[in-house]
């Protein structure tokens, strides 16, 4: 995990856990590994086309905004790699029907298979999946941990079960319940405190309606890399949110004890430090940004251009998307493009303007059902979290 | 391609034509080599999973019933493949925007290339993409061809130049025109007629609101296989009417003149011979099947089991889908899971239904928005195409 992540790691680290933590793979997410130069992809991702990302790290794979496409959904192999922990043991894939996750905090508290669970119910949900930090590349603060531009990100199918019929069938939730928790499986370092380490975040009760213990992603088993074989989707909340390798859900009066709840993931504020009374990183603001033409330094002809990208937010449906090619100063309204695969997923946009020769600053802007408009410019936190500026998602197009 | 595809094909070779079709790699497709039982994976193919795969032989791959999975599409890893040529040097796709396409039969005829194509219009369509001959496996007929069941087929997300904006740019149809005719670009073997060998067809201009001229498949570059940089998309229509690697997009009077449209993909009698006055292998039947659970022969225990499948049709919606769990005689309603990703892509149901231990007949039956049932047994035909019965697509599900 990145330092940023947690405010604490490299006190911690100085503080004597470090060789557990090395012997853990844990000490490659510190800031120096993140900064470093040589950085190969890694080997366990060659299915992913090396083309298409930008290598932070080892652990943290970026979308080229250029690799997006048009298309509604996100593939498997182009869609981004952020991972908390060191990847578990293939082994877990092996046999997936055999992966147990314990429900806890319902009438009758049980340790399901995903065979059991395939037999409690199918649905099928798109989302946009996110990491917290997508944008922290713009933060002039610069915080630790990746400087995503906007390629943490993608829109995938996933497929699993409802976790309100989980409930239901055993028996309702208990008295009380202010939270769903989930528990990554991943194996953890000795020598230190799980609570420290492990990847442990409670929503609120209100993702439970949309929430899913999801086993395949894009209609394949879901991939190791991303959580598989079982991991908790909360669709609109943030990456996060969505624990992979689910090894326990608790329907908890109070949120988690884990550092990964209490101190990661808030929005402190710049020079402060986190603190669990701050807002938690859950629902995605209201976003969209620009993918083409001419993303990645991409060549642009003079002509007709037809700009393209997507929009999205935290489950409130995209009423309208604006481009402009000016940095802001006028707008176009532009036209969705594709199947609206519901409120969770993002849309495509599309609008042909005309372009002679010249530099242009593109950028999008959208509107939700709501009225709610994205915003122009981020709101400054330690951690670089929650960037949702269309000034900061300018992309300047050379066209010749 | 297999010679039921081609009903002459047999008659040529012997007429003397073999050398230069073994030549070209075209021997490969006749019937010998289709029976035979060793079938290696295609080498070119191994980024799909062979797991997942039926091999009929080199160019045609068969996903098997229990891959799809439950999400509402196809990813490419998993989508069978069906070539009537031998796929065309991997050259073509170093440098994509480069291919070009010439339009015919509109005022103002000319070459574009794919970027100029780019510039013109993007638009977004899910479609089912299946083989006219999916389900030929079941005709007891035993025509020949690929013995497909229900895996020749997929839903997948297209991305690409919409065909209407394309004649509007070009000044609007010639005058009389009454099919859409695309020309693939596969190289062709010498020493026989080109009009015996090149996949040329003509679809009715029905098919021009929703065709498209398409560079993407689920969010990536099409890939060669699939017909990349460029193919046809007609949405509704049988596979073979999605002209791969097109280099020549005719608005034309008549249908085109190659063996592949006379006598190639015609609704034949049992025991005649293609002729053009037949119908042409064009909108995809009303159809659905069940993909899980037992599917393959994977092992089901008695309890809540959810089946699930597939149901699309030629454009229609699909407004219902029954199950039945004892070959037809009895049918409970089932429920649409996932997003709705139009009138031309599958919807995935789902239904629980409590099995104890024994053999069940495992089917379904698809009603379209017109108030049309998904027919009870396939209509004979000399080929093998457009098989939807649902008595063929019955899986037998053993429950312990």
């Amino acid at each position: 995990m990145s330092t940023n992540d947690f405010p604490l790691r490299r006190r911690q680290l100085l503080a004597g856990s470090a060789s557990a933590l090395a012997a853990s793979g844990l000490a490659t997410f510190t800031r120096g590994a993140s900064a470093q130069t040589a950085r190969p992809f890694p080997p366990n991702l060659e299915w992913k086309d090396p083309a298409n990302f930008i290598v932070h790290n080892a652990r943290e794979l970026e979308t080229k905004r250029s690799a997006f496409g048009t298309s509604a959904i996100t593939p498997a192999e182009r869609l981004f790699v952020r991972a908390n922990l060191p990847t578990p043991d293939p082994s877990i894939v092996a046999d997936r029907d055999a992966w147990t996750v314990s429900i806890e905090g319902v009438r009758n508290p049980r340790t399901l298979s995903i065979r059991e669970l395939k037999a409690i119910g199918i649905e099928t949900t798109t989302s946009v999946l996110q990491c917290s930090g997508n944008g922290r590349g713009f933060f002039p603060s610069k915080p630790t941990g990746a400087q995503w531009t906007v390629g943490a990100s993608g829109c995938v199918v996933w497929s699993g079960v409802p976790i309100r019929y989980l409930v239901d069938a055993l028996g309702g939730l208990d008295a009380g319940v202010q939270f769903i928790t989930g528990t990554g499986g991943e194996k953890l370092p000795e020598g230190v405190d799980p609570l420290s380490v492990v990847v442990e975040r409670s929503v609120p009760l209100r993702a439970l309606p949309d929430a899913l213990l999801a086993w395949e992603m894009n209609g394949a088993p879901l991939p190791l890399i991303h959580g598989g074989p079982l991991r908790l989707i909360a669709p609109g909340f943030q990456g996060i949110n969505n624990v992979k390798y689910i090894k326990r859900l608790a329907f908890s009066a109070t949120e988690s004890k884990a550092r990964i709840q209490q101190l990661g993931y808030r929005m402190a504020p710049l020079g402060g430090k986190a603190d669990p009374s701050q807002p938690s990183v859950y629902e995605m603001g209201l976003n969209s940004w620009v993918n083409g033409p001419g993303a990645d330094g991409a060549p642009v002809k003079a002509g007709t251009v037809w700009v393209h990208g997507v929009a999205f937010s935290g489950g409130t449906p995209i009423r309208k998307v604006e481009v402009s090619t000016n940095g802001g100063r006028d707008w176009l309204e532009g036209n969705f493009i594709g199947p609206d695969l519901g409120r969770f997923a993002w849309r495509q946009f599309a609008l042909p303007v005309k372009m002679a020769p010249g530099t242009y600053q593109v950028t999008s802007r959208a509107t939700d059902a709501s009225g709610a408009v994205q915003v122009e410019n981020r709101v400054e936190n330690l951690s670089g979290y929650n960037n949702t500026s269309w000034r900061d998602h300018i992309v300047a197009v050379t066209v010749a």
